[in-house]
């Protein structure tokens, strides 16, 4: 089977790359299955249910998400209600929302998606490592493939996650810094494996924001007042062909689309 | 020009890459200079004064470095007298060392090399940005290309300096995350960019050192002895393209060679 | 002569603590001069004109701030124009404000006042420990007793500054943390020296503000709305006796005053 | 009931000024039970098995600790088997030792420990808020009086948590910043509350350690080698009086005492 993973989908800009992709890589591809990152889909700064309904109505099955996703307040009144959308499992027991899911595809193949979040240099949540594996494990014993969304910062977080999860989760892929990692690989037992699969929007700013405040930001340490970015556009992800038999990868490819490959696409 | 810049050499299974890859590709790719980052070089934590020699022995022209130049403390007792040798320029005045260098190649072109390291997530130093800047434009006024190697944890700060920079540098790779990224890139000033350069080492620990002690301080909180990986050895690095006269880059490729792909540039 | 000043002054609470306060302590202890850090006067976080006015007019003659100088963006319309309010002085170069000025009071004495910013934890910025010995060295030249705020999280930084100026400043007072230490003394050199002199508003909270949402946000992970808190007023600071002719200071004393002990200074 | 706490004993000037003030204290003041941090006892990192047996011997029966507790890494062979050494009780399952245990004291009075550390600007672990207003309400059912040592850097945290367990532990104290506050108070709920305890040790230093090199660290952003500091000896702590059948606190007392007050305690 093949699942495509998008990267933090930011503001306008990505989502209409994931209009007119969505569609035409599943027709070209083959794809069984499209999971996205949506924590930066409202404006940069979380999500609302609109945009979730929007982004879903793409094709999109489940969407995960990271640190930014409580950012628009409204997401309170709806992630309960909302099974297709996760907020990180190792957010404290109590927190909204839930953090996996199981899903059936149209073969009756069953893929767990599991979202969790990193600790070095963010905010301290639960452990990732201990729950991560656990809840690994037990979609693993409900599913025929399962899928990890690792959002998180320092590359030495990410890799070892991976190499934990090693032929438990059949993909760990990471998301968060927005920057694509060139390190696409299966490891030795059976997990497709990339630290980040990088983000879905502008790419002429600073990790989706327009350039210039930014740069004032860091030479002043004075406040700035943000704007996205609008040029670059380009769709991040990978795609990732799975054996539903054994749970195990046998391929990851990234993906870094502009709007001219996508219409090829067509 | 080609300039061929090699990322955090690690231990010996990097020194053992570095020595059998640039004579290699020195004469395969016809570089006329090869600069390397060898914070890492002497066990995975600094470089002392044997190995900076058998380093700048394969070739390597100039090397900079980054938080870990420091580790081998005989590095105070050399390091004012190897020109050869950069730490961060932006430590503060006083710092042992230098933080720039320029040299000549064969043809007469001189090439500045600027050493910078980040602040988010790193030790306070001085500012990158207005520091960096100012030296970048120094050294354009008396050499004909200026590489900078960016020593940083995060992408914001990576990409804000890379556009900071453009038009000022002909180049702008980032070091220190010891995983490549995929964004190598001409900006439209004319500046190659790449976020993370990859590291030169072992690639099946994390960042460079053996996994399993590294998941057990994830899972425990508990400090833990590390040794250094050794398998999956991997070189990573840049070779980039860039016109004298102009002092803009046009072309911009990342390796990623395994031993097997090195022996075969023989 | 006779110094006070005041910490962090919080939101209403603390201002009308200080209306009360200033004249009473003016006129009960002998004060020459009164200095107050105002970073927290406007709802907690920064400050106004109209705030600032209000605070002058109370008999405070210079106010230093911190970190949160810049949240109400207002503050860049008149800082300019307002040398009796300091910004933390190694904020970088082209920064609104200024973060040093000399006040002479009513015999003629100068007093140097200087504010500076850690970097433990916090925004980096440059470096408080160089620039700040060389401004304290400069000021003392055209004044005879120098007054220095470092506003700062980690007690390491605070010490180490305290010992790094001692002889040099008359004083150095720690703001920041809003928690009052208990180290207050004379440095063998003569600089009077505090860790943290406290805040000034509501203690019946967390730094200032309500208690239940912040205890939600450790709980949970996620961002809360926070009001601030009402009870519990108390007026921190510190009263310095330094002896004008060798800028030595003599005494520091810690104050930590309810609305009751105000009414009972009159 | 009347317990002294001492706050983080540092190295061998640290342990000096507990053996005389021990037996004087419970003799002068009454008191009930001893408490003291150890984390820094041996040379200001970590301790060993002889220097826990040797604080034990002076009359403290419960020994807590921190982040600095695993330092010395022969703990590791002894924790297990010693009840009385506690390391915070937030530490991940499967973590060596216990972070909680229950004394009786001689008039058959029972007093759980609880030891927690914080996250904000540490290494991640467990929720000490959760974890430790669960176990502090499991400690008051078998306990009559609940003293809790919260070893953390961010105020913010720790009045947080001061607050959260109002009436549930009898006194929540801090310790790690090793600058003593002068906050010591009865919260409202019974709870005796100070945010930091202080350091037991020498304090011509920065928080222990010799000054010159912190200084230079700070100056220069090299790692430097630190000796600990010797002069101005301060055993810091406080003595809680406790009501054994409501479980509240009465009073909470700060201590700073120098050689020679531990001599006119005799
Ligand atoms: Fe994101
Ligand atoms: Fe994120
Ligand atoms: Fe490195
Ligand atoms: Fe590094
Ligand atoms: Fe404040
Ligand atoms: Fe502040
Ligand atoms: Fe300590
Ligand atoms: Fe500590």
């Amino acid at each position: 089977m093949r699942i495509l993973f998008i990267g933090d989908i930011f503001a306008k800009v990505g989502r209409d790359l994931v209009k007119r992709a969505v569609p035409a890589l599943v027709a070209a591809r083959g794809l069984d299955l499209v999971i996205a990152n949506g924590e930066n889909s409202a404006g940069g700064f979380g999500i609302t249910r609109e945009i979730s309904k929007e982004l879903f109505d793409t094709g999109i099955a489940v969407m995960t998400s990271g640190n930014h996703v409580w950012d628009k307040r409204e997401i309170l009144a709806f992630i309960d209600e909302e099974p297709r959308l996760l907020r990180p499992f190792n957010y404290p027991a109590g927190t909204p929302g839930r953090g996996s899911t199981i899903v059936t595809i149209a073969d009756g193949t069953r893929v767990g998606v599991l979202n969790l979040m990193g600790r070095v240099f963010m905010t301290a949540i639960d452990d990732p490592f201990a729950l991560g594996r656990a809840e690994a494990e037990r979609l693993r014993e409900h599913a025929d493939v399962v899928f990890v969304d690792f959002h998180a910062e320092a590359t030495s977080e990410k890799i070892a996650l991976g190499w934990h999860l090693d032929g438990v989760a059949s993909v760990v892929v990471g998301t968060h810094t927005h920057v694509q990692t060139a390190d696409a690989q299966i490891l030795p037992g059976g997990t497709a494996y990339c630290t980040d699969v990088g983000m879905t929007g502008p790419h002429d700013g600073v990790i989706g924001v327009e350039r210039g405040p930014i740069i004032g930001r860091f030479l002043t340490g004075l406040p700035t007042k943000f704007d996205t970015a609008s040029g670059m556009p380009r769709l991040h992800g990978v795609i990732v062909t799975a054996d539903a038999a054994t749970g195990h990868a046998t391929d990851i490819e990234r993906l870094s689309l502009t709007p001219t490959d996508i219409e090829d696409l067509r």
